[in-house]
């Protein structure tokens, strides 16, 4: 195994972000009553409709609802916010209210927004490796620091995003692969930096019609990554994927867990899409 | 890793599809009342009946029922729409029917009709290249828009079918392998090519008593494609699926998902279907 | 890759076969009233009688009731028909069963009696290319089919079977492995042929206290193949099934699902089976 | 492949032996009237009682009652019997008892007590072998069911063996690796009789602490073979296994099931291992 | 395969563990009088209060509570006590509990707190074969057992640790790879002893920040060991187990479960997280 120094790039670490997926009980929402139904819908727009806006100053902390296709869930939950615990408070707080009697959780998923820094740590390890400096002492350490304070500073609006626009979401989780053969964490710094290159290249040729997202979910949930993509045109997620199928950091190490897709219905249009027509009820 | 430009063929996307599998609840419904039952099926087949017939004219989206055989669940719906989002909305109105109480869903597939041009994209990346014209710049952008554009004018029908009219479907998703040693995406282009092209000439050997559409699902599913096969035997569906395992393509490339066999079931049988007949309830 | 011409073999298909694994609701059937639970026995032997005799002319299709061992489920069925339709609408008809409120289905599995030809094939396949046939021809399709047809005639009593004696049930799936180094369907035809051929011979060594059925399943369900194996004694299954693990067609290229015993239970016993014995309730 | 005659070795098969394992339902169970709970539990302890003795004279045939820890069961029941008919009988007799309404089965495995002859295939072959017996003749049959018949009476109590008395009780199955590369089944019969010995001498360390039971599952359930281990401290199961995953064949061709651990619950505590403390209910 | 002796490391044995993961039940906890809801608080309180304080002398044999972040589970208790017999009972006590209606377990987590003495293993192995005493001799065994007796001695307090202070809890569960190329229990001890020195170097940087229990499940649970982590900052877990993965032992030999984030819950704070705003109910 190659003895290559530092290999774990540094990371620059935002907003926490929760996807929850739930299945919506319909035959449990028929049995109630209209009065009923429009009692809970009220309760939950006045619940999700500032969390929607999120805050006008700072760091947005917003969340977002979407419609999903297939079974997998019906209503699916974005949040994103500045600690863990604000999410387990949220959580919570969505489960409390009266809507939720008819959500049931079926998957969900942890995660921090992540910027890697291949090519500032390639750099700064380089550089601190020319000066003499050993790493982990208190030197190194605190060189290295200010490279992330810098960078995230500047990265700050990447770090705590606004959730974007567009009325369609893809989000899968993915690892890279450590197979018995085909290791990414066997891989030099320069090679993975190399590949990963060559990945982001194909993300920007989308860069118009795809917003992307990346979190890192090491220590927080069963995958290493999620990643969110946004679009007008969901077809433009399956071409852009199916193109980064190709390239090297795809092909031989990437794994991918289970896609979700879904279309985004804003609170305010909740109590439409469960609404029960006229008819027999 | 061989450095083969474009890896990815070009593909044609035409019509959105809903896989749907639903177990139905015979206890609930059997202790309903017959009057109750007769006019869920009669709300039910209004709402079916319309759909599988689709439109007269332009794209058909239709929608079609099918019995399924074993566990994995009763009912099966295939809804061809234009959207993603006619599909959300049509999965949400088939779950506000009085039915829907009694259908549990059991799976799902969600994908978009798709031809792979790989014959063309071969073409028009060596006259390209011969004409000097660099990948991904505009010129080049706009001269592959044009090859997909003519495609898809010529394919029309193809890209958004008719639900063809065989009395058995067969549906499965699928994979190309990526392997640590056989893996389909580090393949060049033109081994894909050849390997595609004995591989579809198996099924053109069977195109008298099999229909096939295949779909997308990359960024939408949990696999890359769907295959839908109608056919009036459904023996047939093994001797083609026998077959092609040896092909080259399958044998070495291919990783099969769950497979589903149904019976067609058209809305106007279903009260027959699921009638009670006299004895003692 | 080998490119040996026909690598499928010819096969004979027979029976469909539907095999259905279900929980019984014990604690919702205690709760019944003696009386009810006696019509409802009665009802569901009514219909299954006839189907256990089944047919006493031309084929059999049969069905047959077994108890499982352990949680995968209580109750099995196994039905031999001749089209998935008729299948289905058994499946249909037996959840319109009023014991079918107490059968939770559980597992199932959908195929067709198959006997493999690669002697045959072989054969067949040498012979049409000494002549000078092109494979696939109209004159090559018809002479395959005619030793299809005369082959199909021959085994008529062992492809529409009638359901073997035995006391015990033993069901299990199985796949040829595709591995990425140990892949059956790129051994040539001649290898797999031989290996079939070892294979076998050990089953004939059990062919005393052993009966066995193999159905195909590729397109119908989620293995290649489904095994069922009737003994007097179950240990039997053990020593067969061991002693053929070392064999080579199983030690490199079988890969198993999962495995169902059970013990037959007439549908005359059923009442016993189920019966609540005095005491307080 | 090697092509070493008969390199299945021989096997001594006793008793059939069902594990089961069930979640308790402690939210009805606590929604009973105490006189309901303690009906229940003594006509449990009247069922159990006997079956915890077993017989006097001839093959025990015991049952025995655990209480496991974590989510995976509540209770654990294991059961020694003649038959596989008599399991089947069992768990449906189990199944009648009140009690059973607050057991939901959550897993359960089937096997058979097995003794594997490694030492005495080797010999008994390379004798026939030597007298010019060819395998699989008359004479080769009988001489090898005279050894079987032999070893079978010499091993009487461990085939038909009394449940050990250890407090705890560790269950796991396993399976014997037949890798792409690393293959149990392909080795030959002397490389496997040298590493089961190793094996063995291992288990032969911890005699005094740990009572071990191996069955055979092939046939029977989805892994090949289940084991029993019973100790009063189960920190030594840690111990021995951990001891063992270094040896050849556990950590070259092992490949392990989940793992049950379980306190003992002789069926006359099982009244206070349910009963609800005096408080508010 | 080498044959080094002794290929196990000796190991120090602590307190068992039981982690529980309960999904909780708001749409039947909402059904509630709020009177009903605050009794079933306070008795659960007055239950888990004394075990979060734990044994002032002695083994502290401690609990605590976190709220799990995601559909995993709401609700994550950590037990340590001094045998696998009082964590049965103390997992049936919480379960008699009326606030366990409300309580479903989704995941747990069986082991005992594991100090691996790769050091001491290797030295005293090489001291007794320098003395020329024979492995497993009763004078080996007595000396083995006098080193194991002694550093127990002295790492009582990390054998029988109380449950670090951090805010937040992240629980994975893992593996050593035991794969066909790639397998960590064929490698020599000094090569282990090696890999798990450096990968104890990660840690020790991060000790500040992050406190970490691991417990061994071979015998008890599904996979080789638990890892428990707790800090004030999540994101630290991250860093931490991103910078490992990269390391030998992480990169070529580990397997990895799920992993479980949670927030300190301490039991006087649950009526305030359990209880329902004023609002329409």
């Amino acid at each position: 195994m190659s003895a290559d120094l530092h290999p774990a790039p540094l990371t620059l670490d935002g907003s926490c972000v929760l996807h929850q997926m739930f299945r919506f009980d319909w035959p449990a929402w028929r049995a109630l009553e209209a009065g009923d139904r429009q009692r809970m819908v009220a309760e939950a727009q006045a619940f999700l409709g500032p969390l929607e806006a999120g805050a006008a100053e700072g760091h947005p902390n917003q969340s977002a609802v979407f419609a999903q296709l297939g079974h997998k869930g019906d209503l699916l939950f974005v949040h994103f916010r500045d600690s863990m615990e604000e999410l387990a408070r949220l959580e919570r707080d969505l489960a409390k209210l009266e809507l939720s009697d008819y959500l049931e959780p079926s998957e969900s998923y942890v995660s921090v927004v992540e910027l890697g820094l291949y090519e500032s740590s390639a750099k700064t390890y380089a550089q601190l490796a020319m000066e003499g400096i050993e790493p982990h002492t208190e030197v190194w350490n605190q060189r290295v620091a200010e490279v992330v304070a810098r960078q995230a500073e500047a990265m700050g609006v990447r770090l705590f995003p606004r959730i974007p626009e567009g009325k369609y979401l893809c989000f899968y989780p993915m690892d890279r692969r450590r197979g018995e053969e085909v290791n990414w964490y066997t891989q030099s710094m320069a090679e993975r930096q190399r590949m990963m290159h060559d990945h982001g290249m194909i993300g920007r040729r989308y860069a118009d019609s795809v917003r992307q997202i990346i979190s890192g979910s090491i220590g927080f949930d069963d995958w290493e990554w999620g990643v969110d993509l946004f679009a007008d045109d969901p077809k433009v997620f399956k071409k852009l994927i199916y193109e980064m199928r190709f390239d090297e950091a795809s092909a031989l190490y990437a794994e991918f867990g289970p896609f979700y897709i879904s279309v985004r219905l804003p609170s305010q249009e909740l109590g439409q899409w469960l609404a029960l027509e006229g008819g027999t009820r």
